[in-house]
């Protein structure tokens, strides 16, 4: 099959992660060298609405300072978007609507970077430019903090976020620690329904300084379980670290963060932490002194330690996306293999978009141990090699330097 | 004067900063350059409860490895403590035991660091030994990410502190403006009593992406002008960063944060926080999409995102109290007085311990915009220099390595 020569059209979407941007360096980058086939790179603004409301970016020369800062910019440098496209069979106006800005555009290459939702509407546009007679090759570029795509054996962004908790997570601990009166911190963790994240912060213990227990949403939560090994724990050690899932739930598959009745000073509802409910449980029904952390967004726009490997995977699944339309691929998502644990190599291959669409990737039994409450070394070897390496950041004045495109 | 000779006791105490470690490093490696005076170094584990308990660690060259970490090491390597010593005159049984723990070791130079409750504590001790014929010179050194200490121009610990608060603040800004449609992002800033901190969110404005509000406890806080202010700003931007101290309080003095009958899903009282407090009032009044961002012992633990100038100073202090003791200086705390802003250079002094104990330094009103939601140009020229370089943390395997003693 011969290649085709047009333009190429990237946008992101979904959650942000601390190396989105740099597989939009990868694109670009990769796209530039072969200006034979690929003439013009437009990127959407905010994913897909940018493509449906004309808003795009032309990248050119005079972006060339910003592009390099991709490399080190977390959030979605182009703006992200959660929009969830309808079945083309049931309506097709958006799909009109995007087939006449590629036609209006020449585009003759598509990559959507994204989750689980996104590789969705990656593999729905795909169906339908399928079904009519305009040649586009459409891939899909993994990312999401979470690690829950299937297929791949890891996604762009995890890496990252892994290595901000384990690393932040020592020390919170040896914060901790600096006291002689013991303590139980509670930290929580993003990834509500996959425990990686979760499971990351394991890897602080290499460091001499991580948690003691460890709640992964793959498991149904006790609070009396977690009582009595907190419990046991702090009576051993008169200190306790625990790293919770956001996304824990009973054996009802009840939420334990979900509101129930909580008020504030101004009489409002309030969505409470899971951590700091888990917190005032041990002060009031334990009591021991407490205190819950939450990480929130910082643990996905933590540019300032991103993992270097997670970053150069993160250009690697960018620059196979082009290189996967320029050799005709189609309707596929970028996936990394691992070829080997020890030296850690990989590869890039592709996969059915739709399969990897509608799958979510959780934490096997294998790596968590048969309490329930930690992993096993199999994690260990698995998670390790994606947070090695620092990618120097750009500072200016003590302040880091982020790409700003219009 | 001739110059004593003896050992030397060292301790930390209060909260931990990410770089009152380096101060022990400066107190060590100065002391080791003087060992014609001082014999052997003793750093007493959890402050002053190590010295009252005989549990002391006697530094040696088989700790060289952690001694050089400590460069790099948050929390308190050494233990830390709150232990409020009690007026001699009243009770002097600490004092004795203090003494006899002195003449055990032949203690000739006794350094304490931390904020202004461990100056207290150091000024009652040089108060009580110049009532005895012991010979012993004392200092204090200082020590708090709340840059809240007098007569110094500011503290080691509140430029790391700040260079985190505002890389941090610039990261989950950008993270917020990948979605097109708008939101409201509240971050609580440590800080109960002065603002310093809580300012230094202004210097992510450098870098395009601070905040829109800054509100400090220096000024009383009203949630009626906190909505209209919000308001406005969200009107113009459809986005809107908040900075807030934890606290801040209303014009009665009450924290915005204390708790009011708060109940969790287990049925127990919950202490809030006031970011949570204010994005629940945004999102139930103004009908505005908002979140809370509560960066908690992050921001006073994070090594790896140390200011390279307020590590230097970190060490600088140490070394500027030991060179004190040996000059027969007593009774005093070490300063850091600003020379110049530009290029920027700083002399350690001395100043007497007991009015350096008692006074809290609040942001003065000329670094406060006068709508009292941000700072001036004052302040970011004043806090600007502390940030300054990056201190290349110590990574084995992708994870920080800190200084383990014992």
């Amino acid at each position: 099959m011969k290649k085709l020569v047009g333009n190429l059209m990237y946008g992101q979407s979904g959650g942000p992660t601390a190396v989105i941007n740099a597989s939009a360096y990868g694109v670009i980058s990769e796209a530039r060298k072969n200006s034979e086939y690929i003439k013009e790179i437009y990127v959407m603004k905010h994913g897909i609405e940018g493509a449906l409301n004309d808003d795009l970016i032309k990248i050119s020369e005079k972006d060339n300072d910003n592009i390099e800062l991709l490399k080190y910019t977390p959030g979605s440098a182009f703006g992200s978007v959660r929009h969830k496209l309808p079945d083309y069979k049931e309506d097709d106006s958006k799909y009109v609507r995007l087939l006449y800005m590629f036609k209006k555009y020449n585009i003759r290459y598509f990559l959507y970077n994204g989750g689980n939702d996104s590789m969705d509407t990656c593999a729905k546009i795909a169906d339908y430019m399928n079904t009519i007679d305009y040649d586009v090759r459409i891939i899909g570029i993994p990312k999401t903090i979470d690690n829950d795509l299937p297929f791949t054996d890891h996604t762009p962004g995890f890496g990252s976020a892994a290595k901000f908790i384990a690393n932040t997570i020592m020390e919170v601990n040896y914060d901790m620690l600096a006291y002689p009166n013991g303590k139980v911190t509670i930290v929580e963790i993003m990834g509500r329904h996959a425990g990686w994240l979760t499971a990351s912060s394991a890897l602080a213990n290499l460091g001499g300084f991580g948690p003691d227990l460890i709640y992964l949403p793959e498991i149904p939560f006790s609070i009396e379980k977690f009582k009595n090994e907190v419990k046991e724990v702090y009576n051993a050690k008169k200190q306790c670290m625990v790293a919770v899932s956001e996304g824990v739930m009973n054996e009802d598959g009840v939420f334990i963060s979900s509101s129930s009745g909580m008020k504030d000073a101004f009489g409002h509802f309030q969505l409470g932490g899971v951590a700091s409910k888990l917190a005032s449980t041990v002060a009031n029904d334990l009591g021991i002194s407490s205190r819950s952390v939450e990480f929130g967004s910082t643990q996905r726009a933590a540019a300032h330690l991103q993992s270097l490997t997670d970053v150069n995977e993160a250009i690697g699944v960018g620059e196979a996306a082009v290189q996967g339309v320029l050799n005709n691929k189609n309707d596929v998502m970028v996936i990394i293999k691992r070829i080997s644990d020890n030296p850690y190599q990989i590869e890039y291959h592709y996969h059915g978009l739709r399969e990897c669409a509608n799958v979510e990737k959780k934490v096997p039994k294998s790596m968590i141990n048969k309490e329930g409450n930690g992993v096993t070394q199999a994690f260990i070897d698995y998670a390790l090699p994606l947070i090695q390496g620092e990618n120097g950041n750009v500072f200016e004045n003590g302040i880091q330097k982020f790409a700003k495109f219009k």
